[in-house]
């Protein structure tokens, strides 16, 4: 397929070399233009302006935020503006409920398609093609675009024909490894004060019921207390906290996790820590306990 | 070995089965006899009283609570008293800290032995020989009841030589438990007010980042809102979560999320949800958000 | 003084009653304009549009919520377009500090004068004259004003030259008050299902620890669990604590009492009370006890 | 009357005082008996020991928690077993529901009275003979003791006959006491990052809607960050919360509030704060907040 692609961060990047690999007409954007240029060699054209990355038949945004996403989304150049009708726009960013709904309403008024397509997975995960991708809208605009997931994820997941309901599932997802971080920042905390040596915790909590990759990832980062460099910021972790709490406004639907952890962000905010992973949470449950170290 | 097993519910009853078929001889006490006797034709002795269980080289004790265990083990012919010096008491049962330090108190002041041996695993893990013992106390203690641990569980971590470690660490899982019951219940509150539909998003979440047993069994339970009948009954939950707070209290360790699920436990006793499985703390959720169904 | 009035409900046509009553020409505006006849008998002067109301002196608004200030604050026709240089617009609404930066730097830049003076004080307190009015502003605006605070309030309290900091004294005096209603819901549901009559228990409180009118007030309608007509209604309740959690991610101070308060007045507007007085957030409480009444 | 009195701290001797020089025969008991001593000069008998304390029409207990009070109560030389028949225990010491309770069977079972008769008040109140005196148990018991309770308190409320209403009272004004401390913390923490003056915070606050003297004197503390020396330690503070979530699980009343203001005193033991006044609560609010000082 004839696409474009824009916003090229570490995530955005790899999801668009795959997609070159794979044999799609790549035309790519992002605001710090070298980092389109990366990609030229490998075939894909780089696009002046976020417009020019919109004359195929889809295109892609991979950005950090509600606010840059809109900033590109509408307006006169916009991306809904610029794509031409028939033309569809996949956002794959993690973005609020609100701004979906309102990205579906603007394209669908200026008769171009859109599909909420929001991603499970690391750096590493886009690189080698293995995101999850859980993908909403109509079943035709996602027959289309198929391809083009195929060859970012391994496995791609339908929540239905509206696609605000693909990025609760994104948050919802989001707000689960938060609390898993949390509550192992208190395990850790707990066990630590007791004398419980943290890598034979943390063998016993993955040995037996937590065996899953994300309990042995942020669980080994919190047994050594060891934060930097991150994978995944602690201030974007606040941020993704935050949106959950907006659909919890949104659906009326209380989260008294959510909010406590995004109070223990806050905190975490003010100690310094914002470039910190956000397994990083975990180490307030130290400093609640009066430990420095385990 | 010839040993003594003190306490025979669902688990109990399994363990002792285990020991027996792996040909150790095995004299059994239970509060109600009956389930003492249905062990008789598999080769167990039954004992008439919790002190005729521990005449052999070791004690086993799987009971409801701190209450019974502190019941059955000290007093004029309690456990500590009535075993032989260097015979072992093996407490396997979820005891609080300061339960195991006093047994642990009191074994040292007989010359009996005192092992910590709490097991991760239900019923059917049980059945199975399939458990998940962890262990604390002496090595050389360890080492001896060791033979017995290999016909009930799948694997023994051995947490160090200070009893009441093992507890803090079965307490810490329970405690992790507990809160992905809870994320689980706001999870699926959210999900479905949004409109996700709630086996979709079960699929989604245990097909990404949560591909774990108990994600799986509690997030169906709760996906289809049926908590009866109960695996492991909420009372026993609160239970569980008081005895992490308790550790909160004795280690000084402040355990916000325990606390927070503590109270919902509390409001759903009240509820009349006692008797419903523990992953019924999620109907709190959707009381909450105001839908009686997803 | 020549002065406009913006915003007549219970509040605002109390505060406008008083200022004509005082002396001052008043002309004045409301959206649904019978509100604003009602005052022509007075005195007041109706205006065709917020516009009209703008060409004194000063103009007061006195609105619902951050997003009606704003409509009529910003654009072509707004406020801060229509007022004379020199002159002063006073916000005595209950806004966001956010949008009292912004009104600060609108009015700065179009050579009109900003003063933030939020009140404390119910309706008839409006009525009497007998208003706390928490002012911040330039020391000369917040003296040409005076008489209008004088003709409103029992009280002035001057916070300083930032006008949002009068907001945030505002904010917090309310999320306050929340934790009052909250705490006394918890108090009162413990007291009620241990058997302590909820008249005896008020009486001993406000009798001994907290002789304040706030405490006999909202804890007489918890007692009596009678939270209609709503004073304040439960939605502005939740609305309040959203402006305190805004102020809290703003300058990053975490606020555990205000997210739990948050998730209980979510839980109550699910639950269908959204137009019961603030004080029914108690009545989750009774719920949660599993008590229709004590 | 002829009277014991067993407990010299801070309170009791202060009390103790109040009572000889009403008139009344009052023998002393004090673990450390210099303290029952300072009081000969004014005309008490010094006891030998609790059961000499218990000689007379009434006993009264003034001591230090539940642990004291159980081992001081029961037992062959106890209260319970000194006291003729037809006498009365009082105890005004903030104590358990459940101990209480016990305390009304066991006097109940030796024909002796019971009477739960806990005080609002601190030190100063108690030597002007000025404490609120929150009293449970029979009434012809009640008015037997009423000439002790007029000279002790400015005022006595009547709760009903059974004692342990009288504690629940008592442990429910001490939490919503924590509460007020833990919202002040909060308060102060935004308020002063937001660049708000503390003593003008705390000037509108007290003298808008929260003109209570419990406002104003721990307001006092916070705004000027002076927690020593403690007029009631941070640790007792702590217990008192506890006896709130210990009537909470009794009673099956969730206590969200109760439980949030735990982990925070928790964390503030673990800060090594146990000797500040409980106000030093706050101090968690400004270190979360990441400031040291407004």
């Amino acid at each position: 397929m004839n696409i474009g692609f824009i916003g090229l961060g570490n995530m955005g990047q790899a999801m668009a070399r795959k997609l070159i690999a794979a044999g799609h007409t790549v035309t790519v954007y992002n605001r710090t233009r070298s980092r389109a240029e990366e990609l030229q060699s490998e075939g894909a054209t780089v696009a002046g302006s976020p417009a020019d990355a919109c004359r195929g038949e889809a295109v892609i945004t991979m950005l950090a935020d509600d606010r840059v996403v809109a900033a590109l989304a509408f307006g006169a150049k916009g991306i809904a503006t610029s794509l031409k009708p028939g033309s569809v726009h996949i956002s794959m960013s993690t973005i609020s409920v609100g701004l979906s709904r309102r990205l579906a309403e603007t394209h669908s008024a200026s008769s171009t398609g859109f599909v909420a397509a929001p991603v499970f997975g690391r750096p590493s995960a886009a690189e080698a093609g293995q995101l999850f991708i859980v993908a909403a809208g109509e079943q035709t605009l996602l027959e289309r675009v198929g391809p083009l997931f195929e060859a970012m994820g391994q496995k791609t997941f339908v929540v239905g024909d509206e696609p605000s309901k693909a990025n609760v599932v994104k948050i919802v997802g989001n707000f689960m490894l938060a609390t898993v971080i949390e509550s192992l920042g208190e395990a850790f905390a707990l066990g630590g004060k007791a004398g419980v040596e943290p890598g034979t915790l943390l063998e016993i909590l993955t040995g037996t019921i937590f065996p899953a990759p994300v309990f042995k990832s942020y669980g080994s980062m919190i047994a050594q207390q060891k934060f930097e460099p991150a994978g995944f910021k602690l201030s974007l972790g606040l941020k993704d906290v935050k949106l959950a709490l907006e659909a919890s406004d949104l659906f009326e639907v209380p989260l008294p996790l959510a909010s406590l952890i995004r109070d223990r962000f806050i905190a975490s905010m003010s100690r310094g820590r914002r470039e910190w992973d956000w397994s990083g949470l975990a180490k307030l449950s130290t400093d609640d306990a009066g430990i420095g170290k385990f």
